[in-house]
């Protein structure tokens, strides 16, 4: 099929196109410029917006969006004062999303996931990361995977980059025995998880109440050794090394930030891993921004995304995490833009989306919305005229 | 048509009913209770969420949503630090609006206004309050108020309560004339909107750099003899005595209230005037919330709303307003529900909804969310399955 899109705004690569156009062919874009320059065939099915605005997908690159259950009690415990540690420690948190995993089949697993990508989709998103954590155990890390690898293979969901978050909480049946579960991981679950194919990247969560520098080295070293792709949730509640071991690994990205130092921004911006700001979770437990401006001066990639979680992020809503970014962090309406295409898609690796150029995936946002400056404003959800992923249409409402 | 909604949690007037159900007989609620208990005809068209739960329609007690353009230019601007008095000594802000209203026709101004409202509508909001206030002229502001009179028209829009913003700014061509400005309004443009059968409401904003409150009083009092119900946006800026007028007026609802002393909010408990709380506005504009604890302690009714405008809420949700009460104001998420449907219905003085009983207006929303406490998250639009207005079903995405 092929396809033509206008728009008041092109935001394209090269720049903005006013009155702009842009044609696709299957799954690819094969123009791009002025409205009366891209010619437009009898065969062409057309999306024209002329007071609207076309970007490209956006890309979530941080997700858990594979739990399944509410943790609404804990969302109004936490609104009564009740902090993250505590929760956890009331068998809350993680667990709580653990137990909900294992209780629910794998096809359930993935009816939850597909009706919450397909909402994700209708709001812009193309490409989307899910994580894995939720099972903690091989079994339940394993049907988390699964479901996501099911969901991945549907062409009417977004792109799907699935992670195996490896180290995410130790589960309550190995506390007295964390460095046999670490063990466990490293030796065991993620040679097979990378064998069977269920995961692009591995993931750790590095923090006071999560794992150590050490043992997320051990872990990531062997996934970099199997040949995939690293990332790590470092700094969220304080800074115990995670983003020094993120910039020695060579991560793709470091992510939360809430505790970084000038130093760890420059190592990360040396190093090239993108930093993942992840703004609702830190609405939700109300704490103070990253220290952005360290970052823009040490000239690290800034990526934006939701962290969809159950607990600490509920929500679905990268453009919510956008008009975050802007209003609660200070980034820029370009930096909050360029943090959930360009910068974002190469945070994942992938360098056939994120931005419009010719050759590029053809995954596009028609917004209702006369500039891109205004999708960080907060809508909740910005209103969208259709978006297109690999060249499939999906009309919102 | 019949219908016969089945939810995980009902949450009626009298109490939430676990696996219950509610009949719906053309546009009334005819019974409410246990599952079993709900007889389902074989004509019944049916929708049923087992894990989800069923709310009153939501209904938003105080937006702009007739406006038509965008000033994300000057959102951009109040991001890079400047404020809202700042941009509309600039000729931005309402003055924006205003050309953007003036340079449209009544036909564009109600397409946009109905695109609007579905959208609200597929977020569960079905019965809106939508001002005018960008016409700030007789004709600027019938165009206006007969745009919203031809939406409201619609059954396929929610209900729309129409309110003539009577005193929102001083145009710029009335500075030098600013009482005779004020008389026009009252002695001449309100009597003929109220002839006209326009507006159920006339608001009038008293702050700082808007109306004082003689000329607000001058206004409102002519609307209560003319037969129509009074609000107010007091406080946003600062404490002119908009509240204590409000009180004095018996005014159905005083809007904003960030600078609101202790003794105004005991004033406006006792005279049964509505606190109506519009985080997104605060959000934006990065101020301290009202004293909630204040007005909670005087007994006062809060109601949260949208506040839909394209200056200082660039939003379309209420849902978002929610969640920014919940975890900016401190609202609980009981006060966050109420504040949605039964008190903002009170506030609009509507007693045939915002809560369900037998023989209310069929009005309901049916979440994709295991709980009530779940829809206070910060979704940016929460998980929908379907909302009913008036017995009629509009389903999302």
């Amino acid at each position: 099929m092929s396809l033509w899109l206008g728009a008041g705004r092109v935001v394209a690569e090269a720049g903005v196109v006013v009155d702009g156009a842009v044609r696709v062919e299957g799954d690819r874009i094969v123009a791009i410029g002025a409205r009366r320059e891209i010619e437009r065939q009898p065969s062409d099915r057309v999306l024209d917006a002329p007071q609207g605005t076309l970007t490209p997908g956006l890309v979530d690159a941080h997700t858990h969006a594979a739990w399944i259950g509410s943790r609404h009690d804990e969302y109004a415990a936490r609104l009564a004062g009740a902090d993250y540690e505590e929760i956890a420690r009331m068998g809350g948190g993680i667990a709580a999303s653990r137990r909900a995993v294992q209780a629910a089949s794998a096809d359930e697993l993935a009816a939850t996931l597909s009706a919450r990508l397909g909402r994700m989709l209708r709001q812009g998103v193309t490409t989307v990361e899910v994580k894995s954590g939720y099972g903690l155990d091989e079994a339940g890390e394993r049907k988390q995977l699964e479901a996501i690898a099911e969901v991945a293979r549907d062409p009417a969901m977004p792109a799907v980059v699935p992670t195996y978050l490896a180290l995410h909480a130790v589960p309550p049946e190995r506390r007295g025995d964390r460095a046999a579960y670490v063990r466990d991981v490293e030796a065991r679950w993620l040679p097979a998880v990378a064998a069977a194919g269920l995961a692009r990247f591995v993931d750790a969560y590095v923090d006071r109440a999560a794992f150590t520098v050490d043992e997320a080295r051990a872990v990531l070293s062997r996934a970099r050794s199997l040949g995939l792709g690293v990332r790590l949730h470092v700094g969220q509640f304080a800074d115990v090394g995670g983003a020094a071991l993120a910039a020695s690994l060579g991560a793709a990205s470091a992510d939360h930030l809430e505790h970084l130092s000038a130093a760890d921004a420059d190592a990360l911006a040396a190093a090239e891993v993108s930093a993942g700001l992840l703004p609702v979770a830190s609405f939700t437990l109300g704490q103070a921004p990253p220290p952005v401006e360290a970052l823009r001066r040490a000239g690290a990639r800034l990526v934006v995304a939701s962290d969809a979680n159950p607990g600490t992020a509920p929500t679905e809503s990268l453009p919510l995490a956008l008009s975050l970014a802007a209003r609660a962090y200070g980034l820029t309406p370009r930096e909050c833009l360029d943090g959930a295409t360009t910068h974002a898609a190469r945070s994942l690796g992938l360098s056939d989306r994120g931005a419009l150029r010719v050759g590029a995936r053809a995954d596009l946002a028609l917004w209702a919305l006369s500039s891109e400056v205004a999708l960080v404003q907060p809508w909740g959800a910005p209103p969208l005229v259709a978006v297109v992923h690999g060249g499939r249409v999906t009309a919102p409402g």
